[in-house]
């Protein structure tokens, strides 16, 4: 029986101070300076906070790539056609993309959802779980009703449940669907307040004269549904995409079986807003992987409260820049697990304030 | 027969720029908009450049860790005394210290290389290159002979020849010496004509007080040697220590041998600042990989025109940041062999501004 959303996000449980507490006197003790490893440390102590283990064995790795349509393309807000969003599904099924690539040097699965695209899709691979065929074209209605984000959420709740009993401990979020910035700049909008002008990107390359149109395009959207900034769900609902509904589920899934999820880009991290705001706990599951190119990018990550750790003037999404700091996260464990200790080394601790 | 110095900046060759170009055509196939792999783009351009393979095998990683003590230690300058550089040479040569977890994790080779420590040190796997038992205290002569720096780069430069004989195609710089920073302050302000007070951080964790003691130390030495700015030998020997000049050699040795060479943190850019001001196309070889929290780091790399992707907080040297790197590299070879083109995955690509 699915559960409703408040029960949910009443679940999502503040970190194990103890464990936190544990790993940071474990720290202290290895051979390196007191928190001269700076975020390596950050996370070290979040993870045990997470999963309530000095040192996790965090198992396998996930990034969840969810994929939908935008009807506001319509409205000739990108540079890339529609058609591409069922076309790069069937490249990350095909292993082509570059999400795939980074995760296969790092040991991690993508799991490709549908969970609304404009097409019919089949693929031995493929996650189906389509809410609908794209949303509807914002700048003249609710993207979707509440119903419909709603399920979106849960298929992302219900999908990381699924990856959990299979082992999986670490989680990514990604996405594709032409015209998601469009979506993630609305909500960004509406959510913290910010300025039109500041939350709007070029996205996948457009010119200085789309950019404006784009932006007038938002405002429009806005000024028609009405959002009502202090209700997520209708925000959402209203401006969001099925994929951003679907990441927002799987950051909430995420949270509620005390698993980590790295946070990707810009519209990842819209996705990541919209659940902070349906459970604040939620917000201390999340690591910042990247600061994307995409202007409003830091704002989102600052409203959330997380701090990017790569600095590569990526704007592809996909989870790209999250399946790249796996490896730090798991550098992380790997001090916690292999680093000698200064009275197992024999190395002298600092001076007076050290001792 | 040992080349001299100028013989050997001569022969650093400008990056290959036909591979540049190819590699570049080949990304702009790639099913991404163009550019929006950032610096892992910009990276498998740059290694292009420097192997003259537009996608490069780079064979075996190593970092090289250099170790050597400072004289100017007898001031009081850091939070840990002097005898903890040969206790962390052993840590390093046991596998427990920070660089070895990182390197083992991205299964990269830790060689550590006695150049200058004030010890005797003897393990099977240590590279005994000593040019002398540490500097001299730089407050009140200068630190090194220019014979004993030159020594110490030609350290570096054979180590890199001997390594690339062995297979090795990456590099990754990495030091340890109690009392390093300081010295890398003062090649920081004499260098690029920066404040003092910009340029002194707080090293391994020294308090306010000590902080200004130690931007004293280095203004008097500075003041006491009088190095000559367009000199960097001169400023190198008088001010700098047995593994920064030692890396100053490996920096060279990799772009002598056209293999690309990744600086870690604020010592280690020290190193790299010389190298670019002794020979100015060595830095075409060099990969930034973290921004330092040690204050006054941001400027070496600007002066050296390298721009970090890691953003950790870090400051502990060792090459820790640098071989956290390795796979940001490793990323942008492989998204140059296994990304799918917009042909071979059936994709569209962008609308009239990217057909």
């Amino acid at each position: 029986m699915k559960q409703s959303l408040d029960t949910i996000a009443r679940q999502i449980q503040a970190l194990d101070q103890a464990a936190v507490e544990a790993a940071g006197r474990h720290l202290d003790q290895l051979t390196k300076p007191p928190g001269s490893l700076g975020k390596l440390e950050h996370i070290a102590k979040q993870l045990a906070g997470i999963t309530g283990q000095t040192i996790p064995e965090l198992g396998k790795k996930a990034v969840i790539v969810m994929a939908g349509d935008h009807g506001v393309c319509e409205e000739g807000i990108s540079a890339f056609p529609a058609e591409v969003t069922p076309q790069m599904v069937l490249n990350f099924l095909n292993g082509g993309a570059a999400v795939n690539v980074l995760a296969r040097q790092t040991g991690a699965d993508v799991v490709c959802v549908d969970i609304g695209v404009n097409a019919e899709l089949e693929h031995p691979q493929l996650v189906a779980r389509k809410v609908r065929k794209g949303t509807r074209n914002m700048m003249r209605e609710a993207a979707m009703t509440e119903r419909e984000a709603l399920d979106a959420i849960h298929v992302g709740i219900r999908l990381v449940e699924e990856l959990v009993r299979e082992g999986c401990g670490l989680f990514a979020t990604g996405e594709m669907g032409i015209g998601n910035t469009t979506a993630s700049s609305a909500l960004l909008v509406v959510l913290t307040g910010t300025e039109a002008a500041d939350a709007v990107g070029r996205g996948t390359g457009i010119d200085s004269d789309k950019l404006l149109h784009k932006q007038s395009v938002i405002e429009r959207a806005i000024a028609v549904n009405k959002p009502d900034p202090s209700n997520p769900i209708d925000v959402l609902a209203k401006l969001g995409g099925l994929e951003i509904a679907g990441l927002t589920g799987v950051i909430l899934g995420a949270a509620l079986h005390r698993r980590p999820v790295v946070i990707d880009g810009f519209i990842s991290s819209a996705a990541a807003l919209v659940a902070s705001r349906i459970a604040p706990q939620s917000a201390s599951y999340m690591i910042a992987s990247h600061l994307s190119q995409e202007r409003g990018h830091a704002r989102l990550l600052e409203a959330i409260g997380i701090s990017p750790m790569l600095s590569m003037d990526m704007r592809l999404g996909e989870g790209t820049g999250a399946v790249l700091a796996f490896p730090l996260i798991e550098a992380s464990v790997n001090v916690m697990k292999e680093m000698a200790t200064f009275a197992s080394a024999g190395v002298s601790q600092s001076g007076p304030d050290g001792l």
